[in-house]
């Protein structure tokens, strides 16, 4: 049983809580909040002990592990305290939205080398991952397309679009970590544009709610993506491979799978699960396995902090191309 | 280019006059009614001429083969004219809804042996014909289950019901044809049941408007047929066979293909086709094609005479079944 | 935390047992078997101590509802014996194979009334309860089809079929139940065939493999089943439910929902998941939870005895239907 | 019945003879070719003669329009003479591979304005005009995204490369036509990338085989094209339009709609219909009619030479763009 602390208890931090006290492997230490009430929240729910300073729930020595799911922008800190510390860490992504301070974690990493993972939770949903493993198997052939497809239902409150770090950075870069993992190389140069359809708000902020990246692979194959932050049918979340000897595709979700026929349509299937928390739901609890996997087994974590500064690099260049118009290749 | 001449001008026979017009192996020669103000409507659209009684038609030199879309009842009459003019016979099914007069066409056809085929139409719609194709080459291994859905939109006039023979003649029929032809092999038994779920006036008549119908066949494969007269969404053909090697579907078809997404509903297609003239087009182009190629050929048409009174047998076997509440042999 | 003793360590002991352990609600105080080193095998991965009677399992307090998942011929003596003891009861269907012993049943839980739940586990599943509930919601109008199709993946043990009671009472009652439960009625007659085309032991028994059942509602509506013990693409599981305003069918389920689109064949997905412990995976959990929370509200589980009764009743007339070639009217 | 002359007797002559031939408002009189036994194959089968020169085939009174379908660079040629003699037009995509080419076939029409129709068959496929009248009738609101997949099964001879202009010229016109008349407006920008993946002699010759194209409307709407010249499962023709109010999608045509389930895989369906001549079959017996129904009303055919103009200009920029890595306005 790994003695765990989740760090911060929003939304993710409330996920994270929730699946350590479910996991027969772990169990939740404490749930760190500078505002303590609302890690006590989480506590009364799940177990464990509300602190209020990362000072103290690390020096508790039941936590074995500490999972960091507080603001984008704490992460560098908190990351160097755990690490520090000796704890592993399993980080909500992005490790930081700029370069230089995702670059100051890696070498936090390299000095306190614990264990790491990066929360691209993603990957470890059960029909990603097996359209991945059979991409990688060749199941395909050559890999010529990667296309994914990521709608949301509504857009944010602007105050969260505000800290974002723009929608490539803060949307678009799960889609290009997938593209990147599914296809074993990362993109030579990218193109990406996008324009403000949804919410006026996110245009006056130089932002926008609709966009389309290309992405050019060394082995030649090309990758497309498109995101909106509007979406009436739900969490629009389609990847679609295609190569030399035929093409795989995964399937939406949605609460039932019930086929209803009527006068007005046939075949009909309900909307789309509605956002992440409900799409994603098994991801987030296999993520979770593959880090308590990782510390039994002395293994890296499969989802590490490079792979996230990959993803950042490649979307900052994606904001790059949309303002300069024209291809840009990532700084790896 | 032969020369045919329709007789009856109701809805078949529009259908029949206006396929003969556009084949362009066949010529319309002309349309037969007694009410020739009838028969003067499709020969006004579709070329020939009008004709009162079928001594005139057949008299014609010009008619080199008849198609019969008659009522029912004038079926015998008619084959037996066009028979003893030596005129080959395209007749709309059933051959009559009595065993005995079914029996009396049969003799007539033995006398006067001029090419004959039954407007069994089903059997030449493409993808019924694609399926049959391959459950009859094994792809399935040993046929198990066959399972007929039809499901009409909507219940005839009244009128119409009266002289249909019952709702296992008048409709189950079809089913019966397609799954005796597929199976290659036609029931030793069959169990038939129903309710009046859809115009009380049918129930009324002492028929049927919802029925179910199980047959036993000699290999032991199992078949199923359901029928209703009413259904909000179309016109519901479906085949399906299972055997010991997998399983082949036929699709529904609609008058476009488009897959729509909303708030409500996702992956939804249109109702289906409305009713049979409409789903089964393509089936009466290639039953007329096919009659001609007989005739071309000089071999007989693959649908015949026989298999009509084998269907009819099986249907009346149903309706005894239906009230007698026990599984019935049909009378081969 | 329900203290509970699950009786039985067989196939379906191990997933109740491995359910209870899993269950935050739950905790499985022992595992009974006469065979006490296969009980052992339970308690060792799932905790909880092994037993070798009832009466050593109905003498712990901390016992406080139990489990009856032994063979059928054992459930009345194991019934008696704990609702004599007073512990609520969730029982594996059917109650018995013999209308006589399961009357005997309904008598004991009559002079013992404990909470009582049947385990027609299909019921719980997300899929079909989803359907029941749109089914009698009204969503499709009045019902006029009810079509359960479950074909299984290959034939059991030979020894299995000798005591499962025939195949309608072995395989066709979860259908039934599903049927009547869906419909919100019970058949005034059904009518039953069958082959045997799988294996020829089944037939040497005078069993059959391969099944079609009709059945007639008071209120007209028809409905049908067909099984068969051989599937090679899988366990397959559908309902389809048509009425006077639409369908609604339940969908397959398969380990990966991944499309594959090859040279051989296009929008093609995994063959469906292996048997009914892959299948209903998640029916078993639903019903655990159903059972735990009927004792907590304290009101009567939803599925009951006389719902077992029933069911039994109808398998039996099939089974004389078909033994008659003629509709039964089951003795409720 | 208009008298048509087919110019060209290669593939797509065939396929307009044919049609022509077939069509009841229309009678083939001639074809012509300088090879005049190429175009006698032709009129042998169906129907019309043989001539060598357009001066023979235009001087005949019989001749009341001109369907052109000869190597491109010839188009603008007979264009004038066609134009001259006062004769509608009907000519295959595009006008000419050059910018200043196609605009002098403006200003012949401009001088000459005869009815002219240019031929963007896929215009009138069935299944994407149903999708265009949804878009434009706001079915799914603002138009947000539209997405067009287009892989063929093979590459063409290398020979046929070389002259094509390119793979945008080529392939993608036919997409961004689509795209624009769908959207209704046509792109401020575009950008597009490549790689040579499939014959290595495309790549030799400076062209691309795999392609991937995004376009910015002054709506703010973005459009996503992707071509490839080899795909194992036949000729796949996907569009997706997504806006503001839900999404409709085009489905792709096999030669039969069977559905198979194996122990391989289920729910499965056949390859694809092969590619341009199978799949759009339908399309260019509409693209007739729509001429033939121009000229009998009098009005203006709705493809027209200045969307072949703007398709073109828009293929150029791609080009231009995969060549410089930047995004280009295209010069309408």
């Amino acid at each position: 049983m790994k003695g765990i602390s989740v760090f911060g208890s929003g939304r993710m931090g409330e996920i994270f809580a929730g699946n350590v006290a479910a996991h027969p492997g772990a169990r939740l230490v404490s749930v760190m909040n500078p505002n303590i009430a609302s890690a006590r929240k989480l506590t009364d729910r799940f177990g464990g002990r509300p602190v209020g300073t990362p000072e103290e729930a690390l020096a508790d020595p039941e936590v074995e592990a500490v999972i960091i799911s507080t603001p984008t922008t704490t992460h560098l800190e908190y990351i160097e305290a755990a690490a520090a510390a000796g704890k592993p860490i399993l980080c909500e992504k992005p490790l930081d939205l700029n370069l230089e301070r995702t670059d100051r974690c890696l070498e936090v990493l390299e000095k306190h080398p614990v264990p790491f993972m990066l929360g691209f939770n993603r990957r470890f949903d059960p029909q990603i991952s097996a359209l991945q493993r059979a991409v990688r198997s060749g199941e395909i052939g050559t890999l010529t397309f990667l296309m994914s497809t990521s709608r949301e239902p509504a857009p944010p409150p602007i105050s969260y679009v505000r800290t974002s770090g723009g929608y490539f950075a803060d949307a678009t870069i799960h889609d290009i970590d997938l593209i990147c993992w599914i296809a074993g190389e990362r993109p030579v140069e990218v193109f990406a544009t996008g324009s403000c359809m949804v919410d006026p708000e996110i245009g006056a902020l130089g932002d926008i709610d609709t966009a389309m990246t290309v992405m050019k692979m060394p082995s030649g194959a090309l990758a497309h993506v498109n995101n909106c932050r509007r979406n009436v049918y739900g969490f629009d979340q389609r990847l679609e491979a295609f190569g030399s000897e035929g093409m795989i595709q995964t399937a939406n979700q949605r609460d039932d799978d019930l086929i209803r026929w009527t006068s007005q349509q046939t075949d009909a299937k309900a909307p789309l699960k509605h956002f992440f928390l409900e799409r994603y739901e098994a991801s987030f609890r296999q993520e979770l396995q593959e880090f308590l996997d990782a510390l039994t087994e002395g293994r890296p974590p499969s989802a590490t902090a490079e792979h996230g500064r990959t993803a950042l690099a490649i979307a900052l260049a994606c904001e790059e191309s949309r303002r300069q118009g024209r291809a840009i290749k990532p700084h790896y």
